[in-house]
């Protein structure tokens, strides 16, 4: 990236999707100017932020150049390029693609969207869908199986796709979510937060 | 890719996801064996078919040297690399990757699974969920309005991102979905389709 400005990331703090894009701009030593975006007061949804991002979700990245870019999983992807948080090899590569796509179709709406309710929206536990519930179990399963014979997603380093995925499942448990069911998960959370250098 | 066998794509025809892959492959030239996988009568649930992809979805890529890769997207981003469907310019691939994933988190969800239920699941269109109905207009809006000032999502090439959308925009009115409401959406369906060529 290259221009007179200064990258801005638009997020709200609460969402794990605009966490992600703070922890790769941390993690690459990129600064960065964040702008706070208070999503429950509909601050994704005015005129101003729509010319943003026309879907009116968080987060949102502007470059230096003052272009603008959405999609958690499409910024990291964008701010890492060329870094060691994306595989050199080809079909690694892919398999890490493979991960992102399956947490925005297959987990986040599920762990993310449960989080929501019960945190913020007050929800019981109890009164979670139960199929909301269910597939986000699946998730966090597929998630144990995979993790019970490497120490990433894609083989034996951190990539994007730990990242993409990390970020709602180490917030499972204020979802109702009991992360204790799956070990595997837990320790590799832990791994994921040393190596990123999460707070 | 290298090794000694074939490429093979399992995948279901009726689904859109499978039919991106299909026709980058064919676009690109590339020699496949196509196994068709019916997902109506469980045949992505099988032990045998799990183990190539634990998500129990279609489609998935076998490559030349035997190890598999899922997620439509991923899939056809594997395929095309160094394609000219992918954007040379860092911002315009970004640009790509963002329609990607927005097509995966807001665009299938309602347009693809609004066409499943009316099509395959026999359901009544004035019997569709209106909140699934109201996200897929939305998407198509979206599309409408991108559209309107340039020839296809990223600039004036066509591209992966037009591949991802195409696949399930253009069966829309098979959700009920209106798609003379979307002029803009109409011309590019057909752009894509000749740029691509598709049947």
């Amino acid at each position: 990236m290259h221009g007179g400005g200064v990258v801005k990331i638009y997020g709200d703090s609460i969402s794990g999707n605009c966490l992600k894009a703070m922890w790769v701009a941390d993690y690459l030593g990129l600064a960065y100017d964040w702008i706070e975006v208070d999503i429950m007061a509909g601050e994704s949804r005015t005129p101003a932020y729509m010319a943003m991002n026309p879907a009116g979700q968080v987060p949102v990245l502007i470059r230096e150049d003052g272009r603008p870019l959405a999609q958690s999983n499409a910024i990291i992807l964008h701010l890492a390029e060329g870094s060691d948080l994306i595989p050199a090899d080809a079909y690694q590569r892919a398999r890490m693609l493979e991960w992102m796509f399956w947490e925005q179709y297959s987990h986040e709406p599920y762990v993310a969207v449960a989080r929501f309710q019960v945190k913020y929206e007050s929800k019981p536990v109890a009164d979670l869908d139960p199929t909301l519930v269910q597939h986000g179990k699946h998730a966090l399963q597929r998630l144990e199986d995979a993790l019970a014979t490497s120490m990433f997603l894609v083989g034996e380093q951190v990539s994007l796709a730990d990242v993409a995925l990390v970020a709602y499942t180490r917030m499972a448990g204020e979802g109702g979510f009991s992360l204790g069911d799956y070990p595997e998960v837990v320790a590799w959370i832990a791994r994921v937060e040393r190596r990123l250098r999460i707070p």
